[in-house]
């Protein structure tokens, strides 16, 4: 009963991940109602995207340029490399303003199931800079679940020789409720205690 | 820290209602992700939309010619005309199957604290409609809400003379619990009981 571009909007927006067909539908019809300019300038912002994004050649996060602007940055410490999984990582890491060294974008997580192996990581670009480039600690933040804390202990084998490898503490998220914690956090928090 | 283009893809999805900056990040970093073909399909189909899809001249209704589906469809029944708000609200009704006559789109609701007043609705389409079209029966189906209300009663008061003037029931949800319904609309269920 939708004009059949309705259609195929409605289908394009359910693709995306989170997105419904009600949530898809109501999208749509925000589009459909909104000014033309808004509308074009999302489609072609999604246009320009795809076109102009590519990977950092050191890091392999995103950029413009073929090196991004974090490795680019003169005042970034090049002793330190944190290791993450995808560059939506590096955002939140970086919001921190807690770390000030450069990054390295594995491009996933190891998962033998999913035929992820570590040839299809940024792994060798990652052993390659850590014996080039005068590092002496690599900071794994693969995420703490099952993936990335296989991920983590498979990079630490490799590394520790070399460098000083360290991992995101586990622990209770601040603000949170120590009655709404998981087992697995409450013990990751109890064994990283801390001296006060 | 992000590319310019992925800050503009993030700046144009937060403009999407119920898309918080979060929730536009991770969509971008999906669009990033995904196919060149699967991105830009996206892009395409909001550009099309915007270009083909029109106001059905009739009813209202969304269409990529001069009348919609509905209007077109000799098998529905033309003495039956169902008011709405949003062609949105005629998707949700077609979806029922319950209903086989025609629809008018009112493009809102009457609201004059945010300068809706009739004449910015398709009321004066309405009246034209009714009188010329052999109409026995308007249901009037805008939200049960307060300006989906306040339009119902208006609406009535111009059509009662001419026509058979009905209006959606209100009362508990199918499927829905009593405990949790709220007071008017236990109430409205009350009010409304039907002999069985």
């Amino acid at each position: 009963m939708l004009s059949p571009s309705v259609e195929n909007l409605v289908a394009q927006l359910t693709r995306l991940p989170g997105i419904g067909s009600r949530t898809a539908q109501r999208l749509a019809f925000h589009l459909l109602q909104a000014q033309k300019e808004e509308a074009l300038a999302l489609a072609g912002a999604i246009k320009e995207v795809k076109e102009r994004v590519r990977f950092c050649r050191d890091c392999g996060n995103l950029t413009e340029d073929e090196l991004c602007g974090i490795c680019l940055d003169a005042r970034r410490d090049r002793t330190t490399i944190c290791v993450v999984e995808q560059p939506v990582d590096l955002v939140s890491l970086e919001r921190t303003a807690e770390y000030r060294g450069l990054y390295h974008v594995l491009g996933g997580a190891l998962s033998p199931l999913d035929g992820v192996e570590p040839e299809h990581l940024r792994i060798d670009e990652l052993m390659h800079r850590v014996q080039s480039d005068g590092v002496v600690e690599v900071v794994l933040a693969t995420n703490p679940n099952a993936t990335g804390e296989a991920t983590a202990s498979y990079l630490a084998s490799r590394l520790r020789d070399r460098v000083r490898v360290t991992r995101l503490a586990s622990g209770l998220p601040v603000g949170g409720d120590l009655e709404y914690a998981d087992e697995v956090t409450l013990g990751r928090a109890l064994v990283g205690r801390r001296e006060m």
